[in-house]
């Protein structure tokens, strides 16, 4: 039997992408336009205002074609990001933002660097990490990954002294880079198709783009990480979003 | 030549996954909405309507991009599962309920930790499993499923005796959830494009993730098992549903 | 050098999938939805008219949202096969039968199992076989498969004997569920995107998902087939399709 | 380093795969669907009038719901493509004709069994092979295709002998149909996302089956073909198609 | 832990592909139709007004259905990548051009081939490199590619002479096109799904044809690159594109 390594969770994650539909809101009268920006801006003013106890949220303008914007909300209850997703889907403006893409997961932290301190230490100490407020950097990036299982490269099938050996490695290049990105590494299995999300957060995509690339020649990266799509772009504001709709 | 193992059926299963088109929905008229809506609500009181030997059905919120609903429907009769899709299809509310996936499958027992009962008993004692309800639980998650045929990992080349001790293995780690999770194993061969389906029920997505990840680590799932999308949501009521058209 | 083994070819196929556009029927007038009825009706009675020696068709209600209806062909000319499809896509319902799949083959028989039999013989003999009237079965199932060239699973690297053996085996499940389930194997080398369709007739999904649960323990199976969407659902007549319109 | 061999490059090819929207199309007044159909009239005329040693063209109808017809281009210029490829695309006909998929490549001619003889002589020798004309054949099939690079698989690895020795192989087959079936092999490393396309002539698809069903043992594609979407279907006139828009 | 090799960084870049929506076009009344032109010719005024020092752009017209338009932009800062494309989404003009295709990256030279250089001197010597103007060549292909990590065939698992060795080997090759295709190679690891563009230029698509495929036999390509789609067509300017909606 396999040796599977502890999870510590904390709140639930709803990656909420969005592409703007230029054709429906031309077709839209003027009055339609109005009634939805005031709606999107009434929306934006909800998903904001939630209390550094009861969640935390982020706008993002996403570079190129695959999505134009991003809604992320972290909640403790999962029944609140679909009251967040629908909010939105069900206002005049839902039309207008059609959904290419989403993801569902938690916070997570694995035990792997953390041995011998009990569940209740954790989550007092770690209770920052396990309810992220959203750090305070110009750009995001997220993108899904799985660990390999594939032939002589299955991540599952390691000992878990080997997996603690790669993961440590792998956390001196993100150590290296602490300084200029910030990462909250979400758990998706049974919630969305990858195993994780990680979300980026630094002041340019430049050392993200660096970090990524130094990992890559990890172990744990090159023989065990299957990546997903990549998302990047800006953080915006509520007043740069709406001005698009003027 | 392989050595299959014997499999038990019981009740055919339709996974009816819906997306709301809320463009459509908002093109519709006053009178078209409240006449869509009064044919929604018939058809669940329907759908609920089934009598426990006759059926079970289970409505569901999705969370994400892939999907908003799942109308999950267990009846004896593969044609009834057709006429329950064709009943919402055809109503008023059919074009705004698109369809982006759904999972044709029936409920399988298999015979790898019972030799030596007989069918009749298996039928009598199993009949519950067999022809289920739906478990009184708050979230339920489905996923479907492939045994991994790939090289040296190529699970329908394993003897049964391989294939029980694997199983059994796998099965420990769900006896450890029972409390929290419950599962119904439905197979696909020929009816869909995985071989199994997976849907689990709890009251929360933090067990459902915490038995997924720790399935992975086991030989079972590590070595051979491939995975298709997840799709995770709280049950809702009817009443829950029809209020987002009103 | 390789050693290809004869195939005989009969009638050509069209399985020609349809997903019913119900938004776009619901948009048409009532005397629009009264003539496309009409012409449907005409054109169903068309594909049913044609003569044993002509030809065969039969009509499917698909389960699930892959499709919702099977159109399926047996032509000795190929363009016949596209004029009976363009026959119902120029008719007023074809914008509402969209075609989210299909498939081109041929009915084809393999020599691995008859050696030593001249091919005007089998032709007399297998007659039946290569120009077949649709089986009296009340469901039916379609999917195409691959033989793999993986790795050290590459079906056209072994010898002639060797897939000899594993077809004969292969043919011994089969031969075990013959009174139950009714296959018609179409070649596609040339034609679509898999190799071989197999189109199975049954009185319930139930023995045709037992036979390929127990062919795919089977090594010609489990270690070379590649299988692609699978469609299932009930035989129905053109009454009970024009009910859906009415 | 590797062991490349060399090619020899002919015409531009333009496989435009067109499907039609029967929907746009009854949406057309009629006299807006008169004139799109004098369009189409003059723009096939315009197609098919190119001099013989200005380019070629040929005009079919695909088989099954992956397109419906294929207007063939060859010419000596890439940029003469994108005019014709456009030229459709502004008239009244281009909404109704969508593109499900297209190729660009480069009629090819490697020189694994010419060696010894002068780019020269092959330019003058070749050159019919280089510009061609179309087949008079009444069916087309097209395919596009890649050398397998994976693992022991590895096509580009092998030295040029090998090669040499494979396609010799594989040119035993081909020769073995060359009276029923003419082949036109165009290249498209960095021009589309194959490395090759496959255009075959015959007078019925069944030799063209049989062709590729016999070849797919030789060890060239059993261990180093990788196959994309085939497409097949009768050879039409203008005069066909514009009955379909009567 | 692997041996990552350092990167230098320059310019942003976005590949903004479009496709031409005629079906849009063609339901714009005369007056939206001269509107529409007359702003996205203030728009191409604007992209081609870039100054050398603050960014580039190139239009191109793509072959094939994939895109019909390439609008490629070099920039210092990402966010305006982000502006300029919005900018096109925004104008009545956006509807009719939808985005098939983009891809979000950066200038990108790796110091395998600079050792002993420090970073400033590289920035000055290969600041026109890292800031690169358009070169002046007729045709243009696109396509993203990754390092491959597959088995035996893992790119970041060998030691860096080894790559260092391998990339000299693939710059020969390069270098005998020089005169004949010039590349700009950007980096995406963290910015979009694959881990590097290739953008190359030549005055034919011949050379460009001639050098991918001889590169592929190279064992930098033949074991370890992975391609995605390419793109090519010839480069046109803003008259040529304006005159396609007259």
């Amino acid at each position: 039997m396999g040796e599977p390594i502890e999870t510590i969770e904390g709140w639930y994650a709803l990656h909420d992408f969005r592409r703007i539909d230029w054709n429906r809101w031309q077709a839209l009268s003027p009055g339609e336009r109005a009634a939805a920006r005031d709606e999107l801006s009434a929306i934006l003013e909800e998903y904001q205002s939630v209390k550094a106890d009861d969640g935390s949220f982020a706008l993002a303008s996403i570079l190129g074609h695959k999505a134009d914007l991003l809604f992320l909300h972290f909640r403790p209850d999962p029944k609140t990001l679909g009251e967040l997703e629908l909010r939105l889907d069900r206002s005049p403006m839902g039309p207008v933002l059609s959904r290419p893409y989403s993801y569902v997961s938690m916070v997570e932290l694995s035990k792997y660097l953390a041995r011998g301190i009990s569940e209740d230490q954790i989550h007092t100490t770690l209770k920052r990490r396990l309810e992220p407020a959203i750090p305070d950097a110009q750009y995001l990036c997220f993108y899904p990954m799985n660990k390999r299982r594939q032939g002589q490269d299955n991540w599952y099938m390691t000992s878990r002294d080997e997996r603690r050996e790669l993961m440590k490695n792998h956390g001196v290049i993100g150590h290296k880079y602490h300084e200029q990105v910030i990462q909250i590494i979400t758990g998706s299995q049974g919630l969305d198709d990858w195993e994780w999300g990680v979300t980026l957060f630094a002041d340019s995509p430049l050392p993200i783009k660096k970090l990524i690339y130094e990992m890559r020649f990890d172990e744990a990266s090159a023989r065990f990480a299957d990546f997903g799509p990549f998302y990047v772009g800006p953080r915006i504001d509520a007043t740069t979003l709406l001005a698009r709709f003027s």
